[in-house]
Parts: structure tokens; sequence; C-alpha cells
């Protein structure tokens, strides 16, 4: 199966904090950003990639880029999910897609992307190559 | 003057809170959606378009789109500045760039926009046209 | 049973986000805010008295006091869980104590305490009087 | 003069910013600790003892108590200031008093209180014993 077609994809749902909320009456934009967080950190725990694996391997990946479309607000005391989706790359990245559900309206609340880069721990310097640990991760789900 | 070419920016300067560094000693980037906040009512401030405002005349004026590109870590003790720039658009939208600079290493630490639409507060409806207050606002800056 | 005696508890597991951590590398104090509100909306929910049922009687329950005990430092990556225990009282307030135990280490993370009070969404004004609705909620409970 | 009846205070002005807000339309009661550790930091460079130095002499200075009282609510679009007290203590601890004044309306809006304690960043143990370093910086405002 080519790598561009296969699908890997995780879904948390979400309580919606009171503190999430604004003014509007609605959960504050930038929290979103949360949310996605959160998503990556689950499907990380499900598809066995955690940060702290990559902390342990002597890497941070930092968040270099991100874009979030807002389509429907989301109200205290509803109920999200987050459907993240692992989007394969070919260069040292990791790129997610992120949907967050209304489970209370079944509207599409919003939808953005991350890309993380690979950064030593030691030399705060960029690392240009897959990382092998990363190699080996991508190499069970997808085939060569 | 073309409005496409005039050029409105104002430039706030912030310290970094401790509570916004994360466990890689660097800002959270989910937290440059605040710097990006902070620049946008700094501006309102500066230009007699303060959020407010907006609410005075009926409307709510959410976040409908934002991308964000990260460039150089921000570490807690350092100092920002945020320049926000209004861009000129000729819908019912208002878009902002923001360029996130570390005024202790003189680096481009993020830059961004967002996109904000019109929605009546009573009906909670997306307001297609421009509202005569925010163009009699525009029209004080960018004549005709 | 005396209602002095009786003790209503509700425990909620909280994976801690990276977003919660500050630059010594744990979670950032103020956060544990955000633990004892999730763990008073669990009970909430576990005992029938949601929030958005006191928004339905005509209140607002803003907290008064806080106070916040630090026992041992949480890590990214660690695993919580918050006990909140009801307590009552005999005048229109709501308290509540908490405890977060770290999942990783089994150590008492921090302890505290909230009260609340009743404020009419109409007026604005402190309630004296315990509301009916609240005093229905308690006796399903505390029978006299 | 003695030292405990003197007193250092330092005062930050503060726009509240909009994510700050809750859906009940004012400041959510979690963030006046941020609030709070915006007076200590300015406390801090005003009087010579930024957090910056205290690491890099070797310590943590986590905080292991605070309390704080909710007097009036802080709407979107007021001004605050935070008015940091400095209350010395003979034992290794660092106490601030906070009050946090909403400058719309003059009104006492919250105070509190923190206690901070000496750990090393080495072994990351409490240090019970006050430090040569901030012993020195208390020196020089408090005469033996």
């Amino acid at each position: 199966m080519s790598e561009l077609n296969k699908k890997l994809t995780s879904t948390l749902e979400i309580n919606v904090r009171f503190s999430e909320t604004d003014a509007m009456g609605v959960v504050w934009h930038g929290n979103y950003l949360k949310y996605f967080e959160d998503g990556r950190e689950h499907f990380g725990r499900e598809y066995g990639m955690p940060y702290l694996t990559v902390a342990g391997h002597g890497f941070f990946i930092p968040i270099v880029h991100t874009s979030l479309d807002f389509k429907a607000s989301v109200y205290y005391g509803q109920k999200i999910k987050v459907v993240t989706e692992y989007v394969p790359v070919r260069t040292a990245k990791i790129v997610f897609n992120y949907k967050v559900i209304n489970l209370t309206t079944d509207e599409l609340a919003a939808e953005g992307t991350t890309t993380q880069v690979f950064i030593s721990q030691e030399t705060r310097q960029l690392e240009l190559l897959i990382p092998p640990f990363y190699q080996a991760w991508k190499d069970t789900y997808f085939n060569k």
C-alpha cells in the first residue's frame, strides 16, 4: 500500500473546560491548539510514538507551522471530539491534520494542521535527516 | 494613495510570562495567539477601533482563520515585541498580519495572520456586508 | 446520618498537558485551579449538580475563596487524579476540598479548597439564602 | 528600622486579555495567579531580585502555598493594577501579598498571598537555610 494513501487516525473525546471559554461564551480560539495537542498525544499513545519517546532519543519536536479554520462555535457544557490524522511525508517532519467535532451539535467546529521538526536536545540544531528511531516507527505502519 | 499600498502598523512590547513557557524552557507555541491578540487590541486602541466599540455596534468579530510560522524559540526572561499590521481587504472581514520579534536576540520569533468576520450579536449570523461603523473607520485611514 | 459526617467524593483521572508545564519542567502552579475545576465539574456530573443546572436556575456561582498547598511536582508525561470532596455547610455557599494525586509516583501533589457563592444572573447581587433548587439537591444526599 | 515594619511594594498596570475572560464575561479566577506572577516579577525587576538571578544561583523557587479572595469581578476592557508587597520572614521562604485593583471602578478585585521556597536545581531538595545571595539582597533593604 502506498504511503500516501494509508490513513492513521485517532479519536479523543474532551469535555470543554469553563476556563477555556471567553466573554463571548464560547471556546477561545487559541484553546483549539490545546485540543490539537491533546489529539496528537493521544495519537502518540495509541500508535506507540509518545512525546517522551522522542525526548528519550535526544530530540525536541517543536511546532514550526500551524493553521486553523474555525467553522462553528463551541459553547461551555458541550462535548467535543478531536480526530487526529497522521499525514505521511518523506522529509524529517511530522505532520498532522485535525478535525474538532462538536458532539452536542454534530457540527465541524474547527480544522487545522501542525508541522513539527526534529531539533537535537544537545545542540538545539535542526535535524535534516529522519532520525532512525522515527523511521523505524514509520516502517511499522507504512511498508515500503 | 491606494488602499493596497498604505500600511497601518502598531508595535507593542511584552514581557514573556513564566506561565507561558513549557517544559522545553521556551514559550509554548499556542501562547503566540495571545500575543497576536495583545497586538491586535493595542492596534485597536492606537487607531480608534477597540473591541468594545465593535460590541457596542452589535457585532462579535470572531477569528475564522489563523496561521502561524515559528522561526526561533523565545526563552523565559526575554522580552518580545509584536508588530501588528492591518491588511485592507474589500470584503466584510478584518485581516491582520503579525511579527513577533525577540528583543533580546533581535530575531524574528514568529509570524502569522488572523482573519475575523462580523457576526450579529442578536442573530449570531454572519454579516456579509461591511457594517457602516466599520466602513466609517476605514474611510478615515484609506481615502477613496 | 449527620450532615457533617457524611462524605461525597468524586475521582477524575487527568493526563497532564504539555502546555500546562512550565520552564521548570513541571506543571505550572496556577494550572491546578483548572484541575480543581475539572474535579468540581466531574463531581457535578456524577451527583447531578452540573454548572449548567445552576445557570438554568438563574445563578452564577463564582469562586470567592481558594487556597492551595503544593506538596510535590508533577512532570510532563505523568498522570494525575483529582479527588473532589463536597464539604457540607449550612450557609448559601458551596465548598469543595481537593487532593491531586500523582498516579505515576503515588505522591500527594497538591491539595486545596474552593468556596463559591450564589449570584443572581439578573441583578448580579449576592444571594444570602440557599436557593430552593440547591436545597433540594442537598436534601437528596443529606437527610435531616 | 525593624524588618517587620518596613514595607517594600511595587505596582504594575495590566490590560485584561480577552483570552483571560470566561463565559460569565469576567476574568476567570485562576488567571489572577498570572497577575500575581506578573506583579512578583515586576517587583523583582524593580528591587533587583529577578527570577533569573535566582536560577543563576542554582535554585528554583516554586510556590508551595497560595490563597486568593475574590472581591469584585473584572470585565473585559477594564484595566487593573497589581500591588505586590514583600513580606519579610526569618526563614528560608519568600512571601508576597497582592492586591488587584480594578482601575476602571476603583474597586478591590482580589487579594492574596504566595509563599515560595528554595529548591536546589541540582538535587531538587528543599534548602532549609537562607541562601547567601538572598540574604545579601535582604540586607540591602532590611538593615540589621
